[in-house]
């Protein structure tokens, strides 16, 4: 039995590669994993070697200490992996299969799962619906961003690729499917973005970029992406969308009229969450209500917001005790004076990956290019979450096997 | 040409009856009209003899004062009524017709009404989207608590009832189309009440108890109402819902695991809006989020809330300077946590009063049994308003022209 | 281990009560059961002892001698029962649970499942997409008229009742939950039924039956329901619907003008199928077009059309080549003039289950009363096939195990 | 005032351009007009100078003698033109606008326009809900392959286009607009086209060419498409669509099997309709549901069908006499066995043509390259359709004001 190197969370702004247990069909102790949790048995589940493994934006919320995460909790929920042993219980997925892992872990037994809710299962986690591998208060999943890694319900949660070497090609796009193409999608959906739409993606970070590639693939005419990195808006600009940028003076709404001919979007997506930050006088101050009080403004009256970036119940650096409790003075009043619609939480990403998958294969999309995907060795994590962090226009795609390694050359 | 006696706000906590000029089929100057409306010709329009117009929760807004509305606006946005007089370019509705008004006007012409959102006409109010007769900062679009009123845009805006002798037997039903019935069903609609739901409505005014029948309708298992009137408590009782009474020391949760088993309910309904009141140790006070955040707390996850309770985007008498511009504390990390979706705004009532009044013509429901409509006199609006500020449960439906009079007998 | 006393098809027109295999967690060898399936595992399956089961139409179209079933084919789709032994992989249905099973038969683990389409599984028939319990060409899966069944998957199919003893008394309600109510919910929903709704049924059978309850449930203002056969049609009205005699001379149009005023519904339901019969000078003849023909006669245009009724690929007694071949004659012109939309096939029982489940533990609804359902013993099944057969407007509930004693007293 | 050329059905085979009456905001008697429909008042109408009116497949229809068109019948119901003259009760559209006017004529006012079924509206058709202009039994709207003609219900029914220079560089692309585009949309919509999806589309006619880049634009991932045609299935394959030759001796399935590795798509139109022709032994022979039930066999289990290939209740040539009267001998045991919905009726233009003006002023489409749009004088129009009868793959666009010489070039 091989061993299993992953990256660990130690303490705020660390993370290190540790070797731990090759996993089991089963969920043992370990750090963050929640008692009720411990010893649960997983014939349904299998092994996966990780072929892919991608740092996300939500990593970071722990990472810089946003959150309770104990040290020792292996990180990654952003999975693609080749089945090397298989539970008994499994009956479709087959050894040797290359597949896509959901980030929400779900039973495909409960009343969510069979209403296609697999954002909020009612059955991984004892806390509360919902789960992730890898993450704070989610059950105690092992992360993923490993060598090997367990994913139960496999044959209910694992999306296969047809053909593994054309999936090795479009490794780089398929990896994407395991969170930010359908978040970013799921975002543009919630928001009624379709043919011919105008839309707003606030944030330009990966999920931001994923959501206005998603726009683009929904048919919308126009994708505008607000930031204040502008590396990132350059990297919007690299795959067709408009950007704007929040540093300047022009006001949000101005300049989307200089884009449109009206300050409003028929739609607009919240990419960035809570930990937003303000700009103008208040820049570089925590605003954690900013970004969803800037989509109503330039949203019209009728449009929907979809709202994939993640806002907390509790957040022990909050700006203040209400934040801290995952209140936030919301400008509710201007959205109902527009009936707006708002769509929050986790992505259900089952219900998206295939027809996502089937138009990366088919070449329909190139989500790796508009994220700017850049792979990475396992051991590089750390530097890898220091550059996320810092802001750089990248995706990291950890390669834990070296099986990437035409694609590192490619990406650099 | 006869007089007009309608009911104008005059000042905070009073409204009196007076006589205003007949209607034209032009919109003409007055308090609380847009300038930019002044003089707007309205050959699309009719003008009503109006047959029954009731008292608002939200006219109470203006009455009480939280609103700019100006001394001489004529109220009244409920309006059933009969055609009297058809502008010239009124092709399908007739002198004669008995028909019901949505509260929303709208032209039947722009994008929105095109995609059956009237409840945000783009044309109808200068200045923003959405529309509304005898309403501050609408438009100016004279009320309906009135004699006679002018409806614009009159093929597009009424529905005539098939059968007059017919409506007028169940006209205290029917006088429930224009504005709380879809309203209250609206908001069970948006919050996803289907066969078998268990749901929860928040506020037993007349929009909540409407909120309850729709849900009874829409074919719920359950329909639990909660607030802290003892009155309107039995009144929700009194045809078969379940009651929380929020004054009591067990908590909403509690209440609800009493009735339910569990502390969650499917679907959500805020009939009550930014002039909230807290409970327990803030009894009285106003807690303009309580409500939404109490929904939240209750609605299991993948649930959807319905938001027809009213948020402003300006409110002089807010409890603080973010709820005078509308900008409440929302405990929006725990909404996203459980996936939920928020559908706010006024109802589109066009796009159910047709169904609604089929159901009510075939006996499928008994609307005004369950809000408890009480027929007055228009002279006696003054007394209703009085009455209905007090917290008893009654809807008062206005009888202008004496044409209640059977039905003044049976609500007694 | 006990015996197990099922029912039987023997040749057309003849059903016999057997002793057959106690079940086994593995699918065996026996008459109609696919090769390919023989000696499928089902570690994820439970034995039901079965509490209700019910006589259904479509068996009468094997009993009727309509298709290839072998002699010996075990019959019996629509199952409530408890469970007494658990596969090991089955991890949240639990020994003693009294559950309704979906006729359906579904893996939980394919695309279609994913999407909530059980109704045509990719796993369960070797020879296409769908299957059922104890029906010919659907895989073999052994039927459920019989003391015990074998339920696979049984976490995903399972709906297990909140309360035993709630669900005895509810017992003849809850029975029509794995066949019957839904199917006829869904001809409902697939036509748009919705409040107000004037809704037709095609036929007056038990699904017709409960696709007027369900219309009703949905809100429906005027149910009609249309047969040939007068006990049945008394059924209808004994529940408040109305009725149109196909027997009469005035055409299905000109009966429900005289119900609403006009020759046309909102939506209609086709419950009857390809064993369709013609009525006037076509009395008696098969006429398998004939019910959808004439529903797209009477409904609006942009109305919607709900076939349950069952149309088959190949039927050897159809009336001539195309018919055996399941090629029906059908006036789609009228159709498309009118913009009708169709939606065939197995109802997706899992979809409406739970929530009808609730509808009936809360009192509303009364489906077992609306079909007339009536207990009798497992060994008087060959009468009551016979008289089902016979039209008698009766449902007939299966009591294999003495367990509805009192039900029958009051059925009866 | 100006005189008015204009196309004129003469007889079987044979139009003419004539010189009609300058149109009225009056429609008045002359071939084909319905007598209940002359003089009626169309003060809400506007009288269009048409830019660009198109020969559309269904006029074929009539020009091949298969309807009861009279002499005389001024065809068109494709319309792109200015605003000349604007009736008293318009009251947003503007002389000088250049709209869109699609080909549904309808009325904004009754119970169809306000729930966006525009395809059948209740007024404008004294026979029947729904119309058109230039078109036999639609109520006698006179068409626009003219120099002028009248639009009623202008606020309603045209789309003005934001900028008239930008407009007209994209003319030819917009003149798709009034029905086409919107139609093939609407087929791929009613079949689920969504992201990665697999489509077959039967028919390389302009429908169906357009129907296959609407697929595109929903993120189709392979878009096939089937004619016997091999110019047509050139012009489908230059825009990146795969295609069927149906003269082959190999099945539509096993040259979708060739494609896709299954002989199963996930959606499918039918862009062919009642004048289908068999192939193989069949060849050139009339089957009118050859294409039905051909798109059945080839989609999977769960799909949609879309139709929006023309049925028609009464063709006077038909192969038998049930054709004649519009039934068809349609394998609807197959559709049921695998769940199909089928959607049928005109395309609702109203519900598309918004998003899809903004896709192609964004140039997110190429509709006009699509269909091979050609420009022709409207002198010429004889000529076009005969050469579209030939089958040429060109869709004819006329320019009766000679506006568009520059276009005619390129076009070319």
């Amino acid at each position: 039995m091989p061993g299993n190197k992953a990256v660990a969370y130690i303490e705020p702004h660390r993370v290190e590669v540790q070797t731990i247990d090759y996993p089991k069909l089963e969920l043992q102790d370990g750090p963050g994993v929640n008692p009720a949790n411990v010893g649960r048995q997983c014939h349904h589940g299998v092994i996966l070697r990780c072929v892919a493994t991608n740092i996300c934006g939500s990593d970071q919320h722990m990472v810089r200490g946003r959150t309770t995460a104990p040290a020792g909790l292996v990180l990654g929920h952003e999975i693609t992996g080749e089945v090397v042993e298989v539970g008994r219980d499994v009956e479709f997925i087959k050894q040797g299969d290359l597949c896509s892992v959901p980030f929400n872990i779900a039973c495909g037994r409960c009343r969510n799962c069979k209403e296609g809710r697999t954002d909020v299962c009612l059955n991984v986690n004892p806390d509360r619906p919902g789960s992730a591998y890898g993450y704070v208060d989610m059950g105690g999943w092992v992360g993923g961003q490993a060598e090997y890694v367990m994913v139960p319900y496999a044959d209910w949660n694992l999306l296969p690729f047809p053909d593994k070497d054309q999936a090795m090609e479009k490794i780089l796009d398929l990896t994407m499917l395991s969170d930010i193409f359908p978040t970013g999608y799921h975002g543009c959906v919630s928001a009624g973005v379709t043919t011919g739409s105008q839309v707003y993606i606030a944030g330009a970070g990966p999920v931001g970029l994923a959501a206005a590639h998603s726009a683009q693939l929904l048919g919308a005419s126009v994708v505008i992406v607000g930031d204040m990195n502008a590396q990132r808006l350059d990297q919007a600009r690299s795959f067709g969308c408009e950007t704007v940028d929040l540093t300047k003076d022009a006001s949000l709404g101005e300049q989307i009229e200089q884009i449109l001919g009206v300050p409003e979007v028929d739609a607009a997506v919240d990419a960035v969450g809570f930990e937003a930050r303000g700009h103008g006088d208040q820049a570089g101050q925590e605003k954690p209500a900013t970004v969803l009080n800037s989509i109503m403004q330039v949203t019209r009256a009728a449009g929907k917001l979809g709202i994939p970036g993640l806002y907390v119940t509790g957040d022990p650096g909050g700006v203040d005790a209400a934040a801290q409790e995952g209140s936030l003075s919301i400008r509710i009043g201007l959205g109902w004076a527009k009936s707006h619609t708002f769509t929050t939480g986790q992505c259900p990403v089952m219900r998206y990956h295939r027809g996502l998958m089937k138009a990366i294969l088919q070449e329909r999309c190139t989500i790796a290019k508009a994220v700017n995907a850049t792979v990475i060795g396992l051991d590089d994590a750390p530097r890898g979450y220091q550059d996320f962090d810092s802001g750089v226009s990248k995706k990291f795609v950890l390669d834990p096997h070296n099986n990437l390694a035409d694609k590192r050359a490619i990406a650099a």
